[in-house]
């Protein structure tokens, strides 16, 4: 068997930048590419299936699962436990697969501990670029409102310098697009390639 | 005038590769992108014009300019010198637009010391991907053969490692495309974007 190990991308960003239109779109596309499947201890919503939608578990099992390392990230919400299951991620891998998991930066930080050689996208709202030509533009604002995207702009600034890129989602196609680029770019990599070389050659 | 500087992108790989004919069909697809234009001593051709095909140059402006630094490679082929202009380099970037070079490996490995912030691709002959479905399979090949093609195979391999990218030309419109996904992805890289922003939020 000389099956080449898919690469984990996480898609991250600050909340309301469009991480779930972004992911949706991208899955249209058909990419070969599997989406990670998160465990749950909600119940299952109709139509809901267990292994597609969500692993779903007792409270007790996921308690289980944060007590044996079994989770890449999880959190706490509204009374509910959600999580990344790293069996799941790691199969998919080995089966010379890439795996996206779509993620909250809180999480995505997390996952950054528990799988530092995933590959981690930084979706970044268009108001970042808006006020970049704002400032150097005219200056039409008041500026109070300047300094408060200010802050903002920091803000996210600050959590992007954890992840590897930062994609603009200025339009969905082009976001999407530049994704695709990233996922072919880093295959590419001549890391990756000679690993593959030097173990066929019988070198390591 | 606030433009992000371009970035220099270095074609490079073993002689009989198809590293012209790649570049070639980049060009064809007028992609925003400079062609980097070289230095040479020798005699302009029917049709050829200075600034555009080459910097036409006498040997003595030539030992000038390498006596000055002011070539980022330089090469003797058959009595002419042929080299790389820094300043035509330079200029291009600062205007914001990216440059592709396309160059021997020799030279991409001096590039590499004299400009290490650019992005170097290795064009990957397929009959190393061929080689290496040929050891996994069957094995029809006789011995001697393997064991030839492996040590061409570990030449090529130990070039590539002074690259960031290796890209197979199995198929010149497969192997553009991943040259394009690999321009579009360095300009998504987080450590150019923050540089950016940082500048621009007064932060440097």
């Amino acid at each position: 068997m000389d099956i080449e190990r898919g690469i984990l991308f996480v898609l991250s960003g600050p909340s309301g930048v469009g991480k779930g239109t972004v992911c949706k779109a991208l899955r249209a596309q058909k990419l070969d590419i599997q989406y990670s499947v998160s465990a749950t201890t909600r119940t299952p919503r109709a139509g809901e299936v267990h292994g597609v939608d969500y692993f779903f578990k007792t409270k007790e099992e996921f308690q289980h699962m944060i007590e044996n390392n079994e989770l890449l990230e999880w959190a706490e919400y509204v009374g509910n436990f959600y999580g990344t299951p790293i069996e799941y991620v790691n199969q998919t891998l080995d089966e010379g697969r890439d795996v996206i998991l779509e993620i909250e930066v809180q999480g995505a930080l997390q996952v950054r501990k528990t799988f530092p050689e995933g590959v981690f996208i930084f979706l970044t709202p268009p108001s970042l670029e808006e006020l970049r030509s704002r400032i150097v533009g005219r200056g039409t604002e008041t500026e109070d409102l300047i300094n408060n995207r200010m802050t903002v702009a920091r803000e996210e600034i600050e959590m992007m310098q954890h992840y590897d890129y930062s994609v603009v989602n200025d339009e969905i196609s082009s976001a999407c697009s530049r994704i695709q680029s990233i996922i072919t770019s880093e295959h590419c990599k001549v890391d990756r390639v000679t690993n593959r070389y030097k173990k066929l050659l019988g070198d390591e």
